[in-house]
Formats: structure tokens, sequence, C-alpha cells
């Protein structure tokens, strides 16, 4: 199932040991048991660590070779809301459109909107992603039959017998076990906290002690809109990073979403190896919320990676556009050309994004890494001339020159078809589930 | 050639009769010698219009009908120098990596470039386009040959007998006879005027009378940057728009690229009918130039269209990629969702840009309107479940969703494969003139 692959005379796009993004053009790759088994400018050496002829040859020319893409903010199942209202504001859109559609789901129509959402990520390029959604095990076993990784959010609260919510450890204990542990090493768990504005107070500090407890990383939305921050100025007397910081957040890893209006205090507060900013500019501008300052965040020492959001503010989960919409926002904004450089938005969405995802050896294509890789084709009119293959991806290129993606050593699609799910089927039920909820 | 086409039961994407763009589900589209011959909701009254069994019935199933896109600001022949030098600002760009590599630039070397932005834009739901470069005849002829429609600008400009440049009217008037007037329709001519800042002060008063003498368009850059305004008030003691209209410019049809740096009283000068505004929100993003605030250019009454500029600033020619990111932006910047909404975006890009190009009969499907049409498919996970049709197109669909293209109902694609340009060797010859340029 994950036979030997020789990836042959190949450009390679992948950060070096120092973590920079560079091209290496006439390389050698070899992918044996899931994992790359060598990366070098000679065939034989290749070869050799193989140990046998490969069971299949990659022929490099007019293509390139880099990691899977990682995202680092979705709502896969929304995937059934696509294109459902727009050119609406985020609180209007999520409390008059969104939230009273999802009071219909169930498990069966999550699912099918997670496996959309898994054909459309992979068809793209992506094969990591984070998931903050509901029914977590559903999603989990779609990401399984897929062999995608995922890193699944676990609502983990309960109702409890004074009649409020209350976290449950075990909920959470079980899904780290069950899941996070699983031997395909393809998922990881983390505790959803929706936002500083959905809960009751007295439920963040309890969500905090369990999250420190059980060692469990945690997915959040900080100061998506300026509404949140009013409100919760209002309400806390304090801004929304610097009032989860209060509760107990931001010591275990932190998916901090969007962090779109923060102050320098909040700046710094983020700025922790246990964090990492998933930056999400198409939905931020779509919706209205406003535009994140990533240079002021990186200069404050912050880590950041780039998330799509959910398809329903997006609207596609393509990561090509997310980068490329990253860079230009950055250099607009600032006027200043230099900002947000193609290398440095390559690393955001592979070795810095998957290590946030909880999946620290995928993202680089070195000896040992995870062969978490993708195939772009670089012989269409608007990928020519190539010129720089850095640039290319990140200014030139959009998902659908993607030819073939592998998770761990398994091709998940190869030349445009999918392999590990059945993408009518998908369509087919997405169609059904999307019925289900208008 | 252009046989007679029946679009068999598709929803239609089009402006109506106001200019407002909507969805028709379940439409019958009749083409007939070049142009649009019955719009409808019975099968038989868009046969009855065709007269006689249609030469190819295309099926709508799992597919849009739009018309063409016009991209109302480019140099095509750019395309050479993609991702030749990128995280760069627009002067250093401009002065170290471009003008020395243009002085190398052949009229081969053009016409190859512009082949190659012509497959470009055609592969990605393009048919109209401006074009601001050198050796416009070169350009003009590959146009013809690919069957697309280009509105070109002529550098009218000659050394005079005082050794200083001077415009040449009877160069202008010989390329408005010979192309303009083509009897295939497909061009349209206007003068280039590249900026406020490029010529000898002298020269632009003489461009001016000469343009509205010969009743000519014309395509200019204005307030590109803030160096360009700073440059301007030092240099004239006016800003670029209203030293341009004291120059005498404005009296004949405008392409008036980019536009960023504007105060009101230069939105007022622009806000005028025979000015189009082509906002590049990607190039400038890129650039690093800043944001054009397209909302307040609206609000003042000026005309917008959407362009890509050239394919080394963009860095391609997907005006789908430019759609949604001109949506976006206006939404994210005045933190307003319902800014620039999806039907507006495409109607700037249909029959508002086509208008502007001198193309006044394409842009909408309706009777008697020109054949410039595209087919998208919609049947992929990324367009799945589709919702609006029309938010689909702006926030969703990227060019490489377009299945099919045709201008004055020629196919230039069908199916994905381009059928007027021989794309193995357009993708060869480009390649070849990218190393002689290098």
């Amino acid at each position: 199932m994950t036979g030997s692959v020789l990836f042959s005379d190949i450009p390679v796009v992948s950060a070096d040991e120092t973590g920079v993004v560079t091209c290496q053009p006439h390389t050698w790759v070899a992918v044996r048991d899931g994992r790359i088994a060598a990366v070098s400018p000679t065939e034989a050496v290749a070869r050799a660590a193989l140990g046998r002829e490969p069971d299949q040859v990659v022929n490099g020319q007019n293509r390139l070779l880099l990691p899977a893409l990682a995202n680092t903010h979705n709502h896969m199942a929304m995937t059934l809301l696509r294109n459902a209202a727009d050119d609406l504001e985020l609180h209007r859109w999520l409390f008059d459109v969104i939230f009273p559609r999802e009071a219909r789901l169930t498990s069966a129509l999550v699912a099918a909107g997670s496996r959309l959402a898994l054909a459309e990520m992979i068809r793209s390029g992506t094969g990591l992603s984070a998931d903050m959604y509901y029914d977590h095990e559903e999603t989990a076993q779609a990401a399984l039959e897929a062999g995608f990784r995922l890193n699944l959010s676990v609502d983990a609260k309960r109702e409890g017998p004074d009649g409020q919510p209350h976290p449950d450890p075990e909920l959470l204990a079980r899904s780290m076990r069950l899941l996070g542990q699983h031997p395909s090493g393809l998922l990881r768990v983390s505790l959803l906290v929706h936002s500083v504005y959905l809960y009751t107070e007295a439920l963040y500090p309890e969500l905090a002690t369990m999250a420190r407890q059980l060692d469990c990383p945690v997915q959040v939305h900080i100061a998506e809109t300026q509404k949140e921050v009013t409100d919760c100025l209002a309400r806390y007397n304090r801004r929304p990073a610097a009032q989860l910081a209060r509760f107990g957040f931001f010591q275990t890893p932190t998916l901090a979403a969007h962090c779109v209006h923060l102050d320098d205090q909040e700046r710094s507060v983020l700025a922790s190896p246990q964090v990492l900013v998933a930056h999400c500019p198409a939905s931020n501008l779509k919706l209205g919320s406003g535009l994140a300052d990533v240079p002021a965040l990186l200069q404050a020492g912050a880590r950041v990676g780039i998330g799509t959001d959910g398809p329903a503010s997006n609207n596609n989960l393509d990561l090509y556009r997310d980068m490329r919409l990253a860079s230009f926002l950055a250099k607009g904004v600032r006027q200043d050309a230099a900002l947000l450089p193609a290398p440095e938005i390559l690393a955001m969405t592979t070795w810095q994004g998957a290590r946030a995802l909880g999946f620290a050896d995928s993202g680089r294509i070195a000896p040992g890494w995870q062969a978490d890789l993708q195939v772009v084709r670089t012989d269409s009119p608007g990928l020519t001339p190539l010129g720089n293959p850095v640039s290319a991806l990140v200014y030139s290129a959009s998902g659908s020159d993607v030819e073939s993606l592998m998770v761990a050593g398994r091709w998940l699609m190869e030349k445009r078809e999918l392999k590990t799910l059945d993408e009518e089927k998908i369509r087919f039920e997405a169609l059904a589930a999307t019925r289900a909820l208008a």
C-alpha cells in the first residue's frame, strides 16, 4: 500500500535544516515505509537508500516536488454551507444564517461535509489540517479513510448537575487515547474553546485547567472582529487574548485563529513557542472582519501559520489562494513589497504549520521526515516561464496545478485522481446533505 | 468556422437589461453568425431562432454559462518576465530589473510573450483584454490569430527634428485604420500615455491634443504609487490625475490603470462617463503600491473595471483571482462585508469592462449581443454544493474551472483544449524568448 517511490530528477522546494525554504534543482528523492529515505543530487545515492528497485519512479520533468501543505484553521463540514450566504458581516452571517442551519446537523451530515472537504483539500495540495467542528469521531473516521493528517478539536463540555455546562475530562481523555494515539499516526486531538464570547464565564478557567492537566492542545478563535474586542472589554475590562491568558490558557500548544484585532500587549502574550496564530486572510476580508497585522505579529516573535477558515466564509479550501493573499496583503497594507516573501509563506504552510498541528516530522523534504509530499505540474501557460520556483508556487500556482499528493508515503491523489476517496459518491452524498440543511 | 450552437438547459449568469447580474436557471441560448440569437426558458423558442438544426448542442448539466471576462489592464508580453523578480517595490522592480531586460526585447520576442498571454487568458475565461506594450502590430496579429478581442495601445511618439520626442498623428491614424477598423471587429486602438512621470512635460499636451483630434481612446497609468504622487506634486504642484486633466486628457475614452492614491478632487475628475478606472488589486498589493479605495471611487460616480496588470507583477493572468481579491479587499479594508458584492464584481468584469475596451455589444447574454461566452464546470469538490451561482463564480471558482470559451461565436477553447492556438509551440517559443532576455 505504501510501496517505495523514487522521484527522479525533480526540483525540490523545501526548508533546509535552518528552516529556510529554497529550491534544489535536479534532485532524486527516495520514499520508503512512509518516510523519506534519501534526498540527493545523485541518482545512485537515492537508489541505494531504497536497497532494492523502487516500486514506482516519478519522472520529474516539468514538475516540482514540495511538502504537502498544512491548513491551520478549518471547519471542514461547512462545505455544506458554501455560497449559502455571502456579502454579510460575521455576526449576522453566524447568528442569522449559519447557526440556524447548523442546528439541523446530524453526525451523518457532518461526515458527508467533512469527506467533501477532504476531497477538496487533497485536490489542492493540502495533506494536513486542523478542524474545529462537531461530531469529531465521524470526522476522524473520514480522515483515517482518506489517509489525511488531522488535528481534531473535541467539544468536551457536558451539562452538569447544576444545569450549567462543565468540562468533562474523561470525554477528552478518551478521544486523546482513541484518536490521538491512533496507530496510523494521522490524528491529533485538541480541546475546542470556541472563543471568549460564546461561553459562560465560569466555564473558561475549568477548560483551561483541564487542558493543562491533560496536557492537551487547544483550538480557539481570538479577536476575529472589532465587536468581539469591544464586547470583551465591556464584559471583562480586558481584550480577548489578554482575558484568555488570564483564564489560564496558552500553557499548552494553542492554535489561535484569526487574531485580527490585537494590541501590543496581546501580541506579546501570543509570542510564545506554545502558540501558533492561524492567519485566515480570505475569511477575515470576506466577512469584513478586518486585516490581521502579520508583520507586527512576526516582529513580536509570534509563530504564524495560514488557514482557510471554513469553506462557508472563504469560500474555498485551496490554500494556494490563501498563501498568495497573505503575502499580498502584508505587502500592500504596509506598502513594502519585501514583506512576507514567498519562502517565508511556504515555511508557514509547510513545516511551521505541520509542527503546530502536532506533526513535527512533516513539512520538510529530508531523510527521516514523513513522506507528506505533493507534485506540481509546471507546464501550463500560467506557469510558463516558471522563473523562481518558490515565487511561482506562491504567486502564480493554484491548487489545480497539483498533480499528485501523498501522505505518509501513500498516494491520496495521483495524476488528478483521488486514490483513497470515492469522489463521485462524496459529491452525491454532500448534495443530499446540503438539501437536508436548507 | 462559427457554426450555430445551442446551449441546452444551462444556468445563465449575466446582466439583465438594467445591468444587474443575476442567474437564470434552466435556460436555452442559441448562437448563430457569431451573435446570440435567443435566450429563453423554452427550448423550442431558442431552436426556432436558429431556423435549422444547431451544428452543435452543449449540454448544460453541471455547467454555468456566463460572458467571457474582460481584463482592463495588461502588459501581455511581460509573461516572459514572470517570477523573474519578486518581493521588490515598483520603482526598484521597474528600473533595476524590468527596464534592463525590456531593452533586449525584439518584435519576435514580444509576439512570443503575447501569444503565451493569450493562451493563459483563454484558459482562464478571459476573451477580451487591454494591452499596453511595445510592437503593437505583432500583438494585434497574435490576437487575430487567436480570435481574441484586444484593445491595443499604440506608442505614437517619434523623435522630432529638435531631438525631442513628439507625437506622430499619422502613426496613430494608420493603426486606427489598419487595426481598429479590422473587419474581424476584434481590435480597438488606444493611444499609449505611460504615466505622468515618464515623459518630458512638453509632450503631454501634444499627446492630449492628438487624442482629441483623432478621437482616440487613451491608456494611462495613474497614481500607482505614493512616490508618483509626491514626485508629481514636486514637479507640477498638482496630483497626477489633476495634472493629466490639466494637460488635456480625459476628453476621449480613457482606461486609467491603478488609481491607488487619489484625493476627492481627483476622484471627481475620474468620475466621467469617458473614464474607466482599471483596478489592479493583485499587482498593487504585490508591488507594495497600496490599496485603491474602490468603494470611494464608485461613490464618487466613477466607472471601475478589473485588470490583472502585467504577469510580472501579479504573477498570473487568471482574472477570477482578481475578482475575488477585489471584492475581499473592499470588504476587509472598510470592515463591511456588503461592499463589492459578487454581482457587482461580475458586472465590472463583463459588460462594464467590455464597453470600456470599446466592445459595447459584448458582456451580456441577450439577443443581438456578441457570442463572447464561457462555460464553467461546477462538478468539482470545490464547487460542491454550488450554492448561489453568482457568489460561486466570484468567491469559489478559479480560471481552471472554465471548460470552454468562445469569442464572436468561435471556440477558442473547448473542453480545456485550445482551438485557435498551438499551445505546445507557444510554450516552446516562450521559453526560448525568456532565455533570450535573461
